[in-house]
């Protein structure tokens, strides 16, 4: 299965989130006609520096004013959610089922771990969960096989929320077959890709994959 | 119990590790005579920033040379441990059982990733697992109560590792009582202080508590 084989729903979910270190274009750079774009927040000035348009910009805007045009969805600042589960909501109940969220780290690091923790949440009632920010680029596998093509960058597989069984990785410097990783020991850490592709599965539990685009 | 009650062993280990956003002197303010201080790789710059004195450098030195004087204990670059859990294990092996590890935010999240997992591994064994850069301090409870200082940034936990039972935050603007927080929802996050100090409890589980120093 290639890395965008999976394709359930009706198309996919593209989320622009706030602090996107790298260049959002670069992490949008296979624009779909029938892509659902929300802007979580201030978001969208994310999705203006990737020539995107948002179908609806949603938040509690507490942070920043909601744009001046197109449909803004604002939510109460007091809430469960947080802006970013607040769009991915919204696509789930219309039947989207993957997700590119763009942006979301580097920033404080309660909101990179919210962002992780939103990957877990599509990734556990079955959605396909990708962030990037065009520098690093996130997938939280849950019972799942994927291949990524070759970076320059590091590659990095955890254990995220729980136990991890029967973890492979091929095609990189360091392989492991059918492993278990737990969330107390990093023992994926600072992989590099050795073939022009990397096979990464785990049978049972979610496993977050990490992987650098560009060499540090 | 205060925030610094719990002092098992025979006094605490002061780890530097690279990647200090910002001030290592903040996070290290309050240096005592029994701190084993061990540095992991390059994290002796930053101990040198603090002005403290290593009692040994530790790693594989792959990205930046060793220090010209002092201890230095090299281990090979191909290994299962990173530098920082290296750190760890020694002064587990000497009996240490506080950490404050200095550092380790702010740049590749892979190697933020694997410092969030070490503090699960000393607190899973019973540790103090504490993390500070001087903007954020990190705490990791495993069915541990504490109190932490009132700051002006945000106030967060999140569910790590698995789900957590029994969870309360108290003297914040939003207080919650035994709840149970799972790793695929951060309901937890963006919270405030409202008293002198907030005590968080979990009851069962390792919860990650994220602490801005500052306000955004």
């Amino acid at each position: 299965m290639s890395a965008d084989a999976a394709r359930p729903g009706p198309g996919r979910c593209v989320i622009f989130t706030a602090r996107c270190q790298g260049d959002p274009a670069a992490a949008y750079d296979d624009p779909r006609e029938d892509d659902l774009i929300l802007c979580a927040d201030g978001g969208y000035t994310i999705a203006h520096r990737a020539g995107a348009a948002p179908a609806a910009v949603i938040g509690d805007f507490d942070s920043a004013p909601p744009p001046g045009e197109g449909t803004v969805i604002r939510h109460p600042v007091v809430k469960n959610d947080t802006d970013t589960m607040l769009c991915v909501k919204y696509a789930w109940e219309r039947g989207r089922r993957s997700f590119l969220i763009i942006g979301g780290l580097g920033g404080r690091l309660d909101h990179t771990l919210a962002n992780l923790q939103t990957l877990l949440y599509i990734a556990e009632r079955g959605g396909r969960a990708v962030l990037s920010d065009g520098r690093t680029r996130l997938q939280m596998l849950k019972n799942q096989t994927v291949t990524l093509p070759r970076t320059e960058g590091k590659l990095s597989v955890f254990a995220f929320g729980g136990r991890c069984e029967g973890v492979s990785v091929r095609g990189t410097k360091y392989e492991v077959e059918d492993i278990a990783l737990t969330p107390d020991f990093p023992l994926g850490m600072g992989n590099d890709f050795a073939a022009g592709h990397a096979e990464i599965s785990v049978r049972r539990g979610a496993l977050l994959v990490v992987c650098e685009l560009e060499k540090e």
